[in-house]
């Protein structure tokens, strides 16, 4: 056993290795479509759920449907049954670029011990309320801190957390312009 | 009782229009950071907390705390505990745009009866796997469908859902970018 391989993140680096030089020849594998339904409870209260996706040309199921809530505050004269859908996003991106620190870091023989990530998102709304047409609807900014206990120095880590940011499906949905079209059926 | 006043979506329009007003004056008042906190479990799994905010010049806690799971499905040799961290973004698109046409459809005196939405995001995996470069990591596009149950026209209907996407603080921050900054603590 060579010290690479006594190093266990719990992600297994030699399958996605696998799986990327496999969807080099085939495309239309690599296309998913992740899927959710969201249905309005009362008032700005929703409950959405998400349970199948499509990926490597068949149907999948998660292995459990899960529920999420979302409502507004009660400083917004709502409910707080939930987080608010904006939220959401801070939970997708702290996800997404932790599960790439982990990904990275068995890739590159680092152990990780701990890592945990602390969002903020500033968010003016004044936009959403029709205040101000000059204020955008959405976040004005996301800070995102690590705090990282692993077998490297600083300069790894941060280097672990900068690759994990090159290739976070998050990462890039926020920081750059999605599609998005919306249709009444 | 007008016509109006007998509609009952759960929103209380009133309120937020007294915000829009109060808040035109008070734009210290109208900066709100939403936070979020994301531990590492194991491999690509990962529980974030969503608990505190702050906003009104105040600091403020959600009723309760909210714990979410995320992980990669089995397909992608993981433990699929949870949803994929680019599906979160999904439910807070669908929970954000449904809230909206509830708010929309208050202030506009029509009675909803049922909203569901189902939501699609295409993802390319090729780009997070690093299979081609060409490829980005995020969703390539997500098509929204609602379904809607009201007493209004179709044509009304559909007013409602543009409008609701023109005030949609998730809508907003995946079609434009938003500034991410990521650093190590």
């Amino acid at each position: 056993m060579t010290a690479v391989d006594s190093i266990d993140n719990g992600v297994n680096v030699q399958a996605l290795l696998e799986a990327r030089e496999a969807l080099k020849g085939a495309p239309e594998a690599a296309q998913f479509t992740w899927r959710s339904t969201t249905r309005w409870e009362n008032g700005v209260h929703t409950t959405s759920t998400v349970k199948d996706y499509s990926g490597l040309g068949a149907d999948h199921e998660h292995k459990a449907e899960s529920t999420f809530v979302a409502d507004h505050p009660e400083v917004f004269a709502a409910t707080d049954n939930g987080i608010t859908p904006i939220e959401y996003l801070l939970v997708g991106l702290g996800s997404c670029l932790t599960a790439g620190i982990a990904s990275v870091a068995q890739n590159r023989g680092i152990q990780l011990r701990s890592v945990e990530a602390t969002l903020e998102g500033a968010h003016d709304i004044r936009g959403i309320l029709g205040a101000d047409s000059d204020v955008r609807n959405g976040y004005n900014g996301i800070k995102v801190s690590f705090n990282i206990d692993a077998d490297a120095s600083k300069e790894d880590i941060e280097a672990l957390v900068a690759q994990s940011q090159k290739r976070s499906a998050v990462f890039d949905a926020l920081t750059n312009p999605t599609d998005v079209t919306v249709e009444v059926v």
